[in-house]
């Protein structure tokens, strides 16, 4: 069995960052502020309509710092969903307050699936549950995309399957010492987007964010072979929430 | 024989870009939208009619999250016709409601060819048919533009020939597993642009482009040589497509 | 003990370098110019309050140099607080007159600490003021990120925790040569932003900074491994220094 | 003799990337038109001049792509004449339509000269052919700015002076075999820019471009020792070509 | 003594380099155009009473290529006086007529000094005369910003005192070979700016900086270690000069 098969793959996730225009925000009227929020929150209001019938997900963050204002994540069963998303976003009257500030396009995995003959891993509802999950809706999430180095002699993708093996199994039992403090989705982007994979972790007390992600980088997996992009972190935002954020 | 000439090139291809101004298309007049809409269209219908000539060929996909908002893919014969596809484009009402994201300028072609002795390869219609396509019309897309590296003892291009034949065999092959499912054009772009080449992948199941790009990582030609840009993921888009994606 | 648990966390920190749009400023009229220094000195008054009631701290600093116009280092007790600090700066009428220029979340944090059993650190009142300290109001500050390396044979997380111990002791002796004259305050950024570490330098001397941080360079620790991004340096602001600097 | 002392340079070389601001030029009156490209037309005509007395030269090109609309390519006796023909441009009101792309600053060089003693090369007709040339009006130019690399036991500048030589002399003979197919402009750059040399190809057949390039990546200088900046292809244009591609 | 101890700083030095934003130039009408070239005048005339006065110096000079138009270089005693020439240019009618393009901090250093017991060296006119300097108004400046490598073997910072004062004593007389006819200003950035040093050299004829930099290239301190940013070069201006680079 080759190497890809092992990966199970669930819904597609678009990480959608923007920044906010302050400078048209804070010239418009109450009016077309008002029009922009109650947009925003009848798009919201889809979301959660979505989500309630399993037909995907969403995560609704401010971004601490001037990466970003706010982060959606998305999680759909099809890439033209995810698009038309995006797309009635910025067809919005809100829109035009947003600048954007990063993306990213993925698809929730599982890999290292050890499946058992004749078992439909897709019927299987745990499995189900992991690959087209509910978002939680903890106080702070992490965002981050990386890579396994393939950099001369700490080349992961020439390492023996194996030894992958044996270093993602003690490179998991770290996550594994977060669990019920810190939600992690791992989501596979490899001829989807410019790094290899997104990590999104949810936790209500941040600071786990760093114990974890901390304690992993002395493992060999992350100390020798993990490239990282930028990190994003943020709190649970609604549309009460981004009203606050915007008009105080 | 040299290594150059055993490369075969066909088409100049054009990978055009573009962002939707959305802030200027959402505050357009709707008759300045139908104009630039109707502009688009007549483009179009002559993009589709030099395929039906067989003097060229092009593709029109969206893509997914905030890189960019469509991709169009051009080929033709000469680069002064790419050229003009460009400025046409650029001088349409349709244009002032985008913003470039990115371009790629390279040839189709293709390599390690094996030739006949006495036989022009131009010739052979199955040759032909391989350097100057034309593009399926499959659900999606995926682009990317690459290197082999010149890294220290990671060097592709201080390997005696036969070894990178024997590698790119290897490398062959899993691709040809991927048969009936991707359709992959490549194309060089030594000379022209900044990568060596740029892939591009149709499928109508885009989670092939993943399974195929992953298990291609763990290739040595990959793994160890392989350097990539951007990737650019995207769905078919036609006339009516690209209206409905901005007026909803 | 595991690695990170030897890490105590302290007051969040975020530093917030903004440009000034002088087009948009040498334009206002003195009313508006007069508005809008109004507003920053409330702010200005709020944070002086906040730092008052030991609640958090800050800094105001000029930045020499086109990279930002001024910095705002702001301590918090959670992220909420701080995402919040930036909107009501955001929804002010000063910052019409602002661009982002780079920002850093971080949490002040005491590295290698050796807890004594059966005490709480965050009652030891001379750690307490480490990890939530009253930031100095000298002449000069300094700010960088950075990492410590991954770089094949130069690998800071491959090595034996015995031996990053050492490096590091004799690493800290540089620094303990400048007590006096320079304070510095260091943050982690693991799993918050880009680099793995802020580094905060206060001086009244800003030669000193170029001192010290230049001696250090030749000290295993950063000599080998360590990685510095932008390095930020300005003058101390209040009110009114704001003022001059933008009427002259 | 020291190395630098080998190295013959001549005219001084300005590449100057511009991008047409289609939004500008778009929605500009057909007086405004005419007026911007009859101001262009007597820029060029200057320029001709210039060339027909030999006191420099310059060519002129679109750029397939995004990077830029066109590049203008001067020659010329010192750096001020260069800064004034680029402050003549700027003043222009042609100027308006256009966007900064790409510029380089260089200067038209023979390396690797082996004098005859008591001959002042400059009174050698071929060799001031060389350093001061009229640029030829092929249909197509290729240009990219270059290093040699100085990473570790890759670092061209650690060789001995003879290895370089031997090394240069087999990539030489790559160029020799392009004789009448491609005409090459080799320009030295330390000093005035961010690479070391600027390479300018031109060429009727474009395709030459990428063979001539492709085939000197598997000759060790380049496989081993260069580094490449990014590239720009584009096809001969002048006044009216430049009116067609504006307005079609 | 330590390292540290052994290097001397002078004035701080700011270059503050910036693009003209030509459209808005253009655009202004004569009158403006004349107030912003008196407000530059007037500026001007206080930078060259402040070097008249010998408590600070000045460099004016235009760039060549779209780097920038424009670099003042500016030396001072303290790092407040450099800011307050920033916000005065910046409150100046001038600026808006102007972008950022880059910019730089650091200190006027001579390093290795010698010390004679017992003497101060801010005594010796000499040294003085060299870290207080008043900057030469020749024809041309080159500027660029360089540090000293730390990859992996080539790690200047592990090198023994001893290896790197022999290196830097090889590398120093090729400097003085350009004696007449390169004057060159070292300042030092570490804990000021993203590089560790800057290079400012004069020269009445600008290929000298080729000549020199190229040949230093090959010495080891820069072929091995040397790390180098953006070269800027540019030509002598004063406010007449620039009336005409604005006006013709």
């Amino acid at each position: 069995m080759s190497e890809a098969a092992q990966t199970l793959d669930g819904w597609y996730a678009l990480h959608d960052l923007r920044t906010i225009d302050w400078q048209a925000w804070n010239s418009a009227s109450s009016d077309e502020q008002e029009a922009a929020l109650a947009e925003i929150a009848k798009l919201y209001a889809e979301w959660e309509a979505v989500e309630t019938r399993k037909e995907g997900s969403f995560a609704f963050y401010s971004v601490i710092g001037q990466k970003a204002d706010f982060v959606l994540m998305h999680l759909r069963e099809t890439l033209e969903e995810l698009n038309e998303i995006e797309n009635a976003f910025n067809r919005s009257s809100f829109a035009r307050f947003t600048r954007k500030a990063y993306s990213y396009v993925s698809v929730v995995e599982l890999s290292n699936y050890m499946g058992t003959p004749g078992v439909d891993p897709m019927q299987v509802p745990e499995i189900v549950a992991r690959l087209k999950p509910t978002l939680p809706k903890s106080k702070h999430i992490c965002f981050y995309p990386m890579n396994k180095k393939r950099d001369l002699q700490d080349n992961w993708y020439m390492l023996p399957m194996e030894e992958r093996k044996t270093l993602m199994r003690s490179h998991g039992m770290i996550g594994r010492g977060y669990a019920g403090k810190v939600k992690q989705i791992i989501s596979g982007s490899v001829g989807f987007d410019d790094w290899e994979w997104g990590v999104t972790l949810f936790a209500d007390d941040a600071l786990q964010f760093k114990k974890l992600v901390y304690e992993m980088r002395f493992d060999e997996v992350s100390a020798r072979y993990g490239e990282f992009g930028s990190f994003f972190v943020g709190n649970l935002l609604n549309g009460e929430a981004l009203a606050r954020l915007l008009r105080g």
